[in-house]
């Protein structure tokens, strides 16, 4: 299994104190030890950090730690391999350009029947099961809208239920980025807190570190954190039932839909 | 315009001297500080390390240095605007996937008037002639052959005439990869050598950089290095003509094909 972790918010915002948190999880604190990534997005694009090393020993991880990144939106994630070698290509989070914006996802769980599905113009360059997740539920939305839809429900709706039906093949909890929303996924276990004023002080679950939130950030700023399991231990996350999607926009939960069971 | 740098090996190789010649082209001994990246292959999977900054302020630049990837194949870029502004989605070099493999793109030169071409499935990103052309050029690949080509130059041939299409709108002078072959066109400006035994001493023209290849090599190493102008002062590079394209392949120069004029 993997770790997930994603940050949705209204004012570039960098995702340094979680990711120590995650970092921690890929070979100290948890087991994830098989490669980790870290995603950006500027607008429309997105860059993408991969490791196929532990986070907790990467000098990438470290680097990235002391020289921050801000962006309104990232998605990382930490492996424990359950299907296919430790490989760069098998590597999460996974990019590709759909209806000119990147992409970005990352999948904790195992789908054992995704790849009886028949895919289209996105194919897997690794082995995983995720990747081959994500390559369908691309294709999906690419047959359903000609172009980035002009409702966002409807975009939103479509992302659920591709969500749900892939659900069915095993176990999915994903993070998904499109540079304007970050989708969560609940099969099994995810959490999200959404951190606005009056901010408060912060404790990791994993390391001994601490953050004063008020002295990092302005009274309008809202920043949503989703997580496999809470990053800290003095807040109180929200946890989600299986098949239900989160949306967030700007740092807030915009929608909470039905994906399946 | 902006200068380009690939390297093509039969054994995984750093980049790190080559380089460093070109981060100073980045900002220092070159104007070229709007942007740069370098793209590392692993198999038919590649990872992008992107940076809309000047290469020669760069930490990340800095971090890659001390740092070394090892790989078989690595395409960079330093750009200097002349269409689309600094931005992420502007910075080369440009990745997509088909045929279950990245294609990774980098380009100097200007197309002023490559929008007129009609795209497909791939779109660009951001707003760089670019980036348009790299789409094109995929469109055309994909339209031509259902896979990835079993007959190797069939597929060069493929990209030398795109290359040669694409040459009449502007000035391209382009490098690609698809994680087995690195194409370099020649438009106005481009240099190459292969190096291998017996293997000696280069001095960089941009530092005072000098590296001894006898000891950091062994007798069957080949390393083909392509850039915008040569790297050192004290070694043979071959200069390409006009509508040239070379095709390298586990360090060799396996083919040297028109590409337009």
């Amino acid at each position: 299994m993997c770790e997930l972790l994603g940050m949705d918010c209204n004012v570039p915002t960098d995702i340094v104190f979680s990711f120590t948190g995650l970092r921690q999880r890929g070979g100290n604190t948890g087991p994830h030890a098989d490669g980790w990534g870290l995603a950006f997005y500027e607008g429309r694009a997105a860059r993408v950090f991969l490791d196929p090393g532990a986070a907790w020993h990467s000098p990438l991880a470290r680097f990235l730690g002391e020289n921050p990144i801000k962006t309104v939106l990232a998605i990382g994630h930490v492996r424990r391999r359950t299907r296919g070698p430790i490989s760069l290509a098998n590597t999460h989070p996974f990019i590709r350009e759909l209806w000119g914006r990147h992409w970005v996802f990352a999948h904790n769980g195992t789908l054992r029947n995704v790849r009886r599905r028949k895919l289209g113009r996105f194919h897997p360059i690794g082995t995983t099961d995720s990747e081959y997740a994500f390559c369908y539920l691309l294709e999906t939305l690419r047959t359903t809208f000609p172009t980035y839809p002009r409702s966002p429900r409807d975009l939103w709706e479509a992302v659920a239920k591709v969500g749900g039906v892939l659900g069915r093949d095993g176990s999915f909890n994903f993070l998904l980025g499109d540079g304007r929303h970050l989708f969560a996924r609940c099969a099994t276990r995810l959490s999200y807190i959404v951190r606005k004023a009056p901010f408060g002080i912060a404790h990791l679950s994993d390391d001994d570190v601490e953050i004063d939130f008020a002295k990092v950030t302005t009274p309008n700023d809202r920043v949503a954190v989703v997580a496999t399991a809470p990053l800290t231990r003095n807040e109180a996350w929200n946890q989600g039932r299986p098949g239900e999607m989160w949306v967030f926009q700007s740092g807030a939960l915009r929608a909470t839909l039905q994906s399946g069971t």
